[in-house]
């Protein structure tokens, strides 16, 4: 019992983790974009929440949690205010330490997505789905409202870090193992291969 | 009975209001877009019913009404009709008119969004956000459809009303007043403070 | 019996078709707008399935057929992968073909939205919104996240041959005939429509 409350309080903190990070990353960029003060905090919540609310919409699980409890938004809205202050303060987070919390966002991310998927009996193209919108979905809308080509379609090797990462839950199931064990594997392809990405400068092919 | 009926009525009339100023709004700025006659129509739709379309599908009332009743549709197209005549025609809509009416249906547009939340046992946020979602999320899809940084992101005391008058139905809520007062204090609040930042020229700082 | 059963699997047949050939389509143009392997993938997904994919949402049919089920997405892959490998080779699908197909497509997707929307009780406005949303809905989205206005809103007589389908199918129902025939009047209706705007170079009146 112990050992599960605590890994339910892991997850919780990692998820809040993650969201956090995402305000913060998605408010930098809104503050560089010549947007007011609402409209900065508007990105952080949509850069960091938008994901899960998309995936919840396409799962009936209606209110999104993210509108329903309160916890999300203020995490988001202290994302943004930090942001602010760094910004204003003439500043900037580190770019290594952003990659490496950015990652870890994306892993964890994706994992939620896919087991909230699991649950509902929707194919396997479906969870992968899941899992990839949660984790890159609420970037696409902060570019898409900041009239932007998302820049996951663009270049750089990310979405597909958390397509890896959901195929590999799905196949660490498929062998047997228990939910726990196939997230965690699922998670760590989705961290490592993003990290990989990162540090030997991976890219898919540019086509056209 | 009387008097509820009389209310009744007036909220059916001032919500049929501001979909027919949104749509007549939202389909004078497709004019200048380069649109097609069926583009304007669509931008009308969207600005007017988009909103409401958005926080229904978060909330989980689909159909939409604004989808199973056609009667707001309706109301969206008049809206545009007139914008494509009085653009035909050579003239505009005077600026001040624009303006008031364009304050009323934000606090209206703001107050619905409010109650049909606050009977779904979601957090004071997502409450909140509801009602700015229903006022200001039209514009937004509206300006995404013209491919440009929503105007409401960018400058101008305008989702702000809306944030505050849903903030004070909530404060009133909580003193223990009827959700109609609140109501009644909430649409003042945003419409008054909307006014107030155009004739004092209000705006939020911009940021970076 | 077998008539029944012929009828069937010709509407999936044409609904898996519209569904290739909306993907080809989709990922063709990403291949113009540089973006990676995934981005084109992902256009050709959401212009094939993102209609119907608005559509089960605000008709409250979550989740959605193209998430549930995977054939649909393995065959928005199947066009990406005919796309990327027709520009691969320096070639292009002929300017005819695409014309026939995408009209048979939009008149497809235009039915099956109307057919969806006839079930659930909503207003003869809301009927033909689906069929509508259903035939141009994914061009818009894959519009919107390439940055551009969509085209369907600008120029063409596009939209107007689906919204002339739905109309059809309500007014051939009202006669009193059959859903069957009512469809089948609707997509000629659609089809024809198309192809004769493309043939005699119809378009809506520019505005502004």
């Amino acid at each position: 019992v112990i050992r599960r409350i605590g890994l339910a309080r892991l997850v919780l903190v990692a998820d809040l983790g993650g969201t956090f990070l995402f305000a913060l990353e998605g408010a930098t960029i809104a503050c560089r974009a010549g947007l007011d003060l609402l409209g900065v905090v508007v990105i952080g919540f949509v850069a960091a929440l938008g994901g899960g609310i998309v995936r919840d919409v396409l799962l009936g699980a209606v209110p999104p949690a993210a509108v329903k409890d309160s916890t999300y938004p203020m995490v988001t809205l202290a994302g943004s205010a930090v942001a602010l202050a760094v910004v204003g303060a003439g500043g900037a987070v580190p770019a290594e330490v952003v990659t490496v919390l950015d990652a870890a966002g994306l892993a964890l991310f994706a994992v939620t997505g896919v087991q909230k998927a699991l649950v509902r009996g929707i194919g396997p193209f479906g969870v992968v789905l899941m899992g990839t919108v949660t984790a890159v979905g609420g970037g696409m809308v902060r570019d898409v409202l900041l009239a932007q080509v998302p820049v996951v379609l663009r270049a750089d090797f990310y979405a597909t870090a958390a397509v890896l990462g959901g195929a590999a839950i799905l196949l660490v199931r498929r062998a047997g193992l228990s939910l726990q064990v196939a997230s965690g594997v699922g998670g760590a392809v989705c961290f490592g291969t993003r990290m990989a990405a990162v540090a030997w400068g991976w890219h898919l092919p540019l086509v056209g």
